[in-house]
């Protein structure tokens, strides 16, 4: 992350995207990091999603000012990150981390549709949890009414990747100095009940296979 | 994180902040997502950083265009979330995530005078790998001069954090259906070296220590 390159300009001239890239990165993720502008502020909040094809699916209270200005039609940028390594090379200057990075720039509109809400809430639900959904109650009506969910289309996404041993000056390879990779690992654990399950109830085959699950 | 409220107006009232548990998180995490604007378009970029006291400090390619928005005083948000678990409710709706999550507000400017651009990359290395700057070689000129070093004064921040077992509706309470949290852990793992150390050096200290630190 120390060698940014001039991204804004690239963002705008990126008009395709490589979306096998981006798919798969978005599809690794928990949760993304979305921003937009109130009155000039930017804000960055982190939120859970879902992907279909090339949307987005966000979600929120349905009369938070946030719901309100995702579902604006104003530009929303949408960041997932997941780290990799902490990149320890023979300087400072060179030593960076590696990660997968998207950046996913669009217009959102709230859904009105009740069957779109539903097919949104379980990609979202689905993202997260595969399998749950139908493990658990249908939603109550009032929950829908109370959600606001917003449908991002996918205008624009960049990848970037970085990944490998550091790349140090030549001159600094005669250093004796330990460099390489610090692998970072995003691990599910093991599920830990609440302590108020119903007698004799097991573990949901969903959540059983979220354990050991690495982003 | 589905049961966002109106952060925004809550960000706008909070003057004043938790300083010790925002700091703590900004402590714990690794890298921010740095959200500011271009021509009403909002751009999220993750950045290694470093906290001095109610400064944070980032750095970028001198002449990239994110380091000139950034050091332009224009507004800048920094978010820094911390996943600690995917919380499975009985319910859709009552499921989200636990996590420690910072937004710092506040207006960048370039550092200038070499001691203070010295003193911050040395934060922010120091915050990525404790020790890592004594054992390794002085900058290069030519390194210092490429680097723009931002510094971020924390106007406003705000943490939020969500623990603890998933909230249910009472009567959800008497579904026969699991509940409760799957931990995440971000963890760093083994060092890997890159293959080209000087025969004989071994593992530096601040790389051995940084493994098995958690997030």
């Amino acid at each position: 992350m120390t060698d940014i390159k001039d991204q804004v300009r690239q963002i705008r001239e990126n008009a395709r995207y490589d979306a096998e890239t981006v798919h798969a990165i978005l599809d690794a993720g928990l949760t993304a990091h979305v921003g937009f502008v109130e009155d000039g502020q930017p804000y960055v909040i982190p939120m859970l999603y879902g992907r279909a094809g090339d949307r987005l699916y966000l979600h929120g209270a349905r009369k938070a000012r946030i719901t309100q200005l995702l579902a604006s039609g104003a530009p929303v940028c949408a960041n997932v990150t997941l780290l990799d390594g902490v990149v320890a090379a023979r300087s400072t200057f060179n030593s960076s981390m590696n990660y997968r990075s998207v950046n996913v720039y669009g217009h959102g509109h709230l859904l009105e549709d009740r069957s779109e809400v539903l097919d949104a809430l379980r990609t979202i639900s689905e993202h997260v949890f595969p399998g749950r959904w139908e493990e658990l109650r249908d939603p109550h009506e009032s929950e829908i009414g109370q959600t606001g969910v917003i449908a991002l289309a996918i205008d624009t996404a960049s990848a970037k990747v970085a990944a490998g041993p550091p790349e140090d000056e030549e001159a600094d390879y005669d250093a004796p100095v330990w460099a390489g990779v610090v692998p970072i690992a995003t691990t599910l654990g093991d599920p830990e009940d609440d302590g108020r399950l119903v007698e004799g109830v097991a573990l949901s085959p969903s959540i059983a296979a979220l354990a050991g699950r690495r982003l």
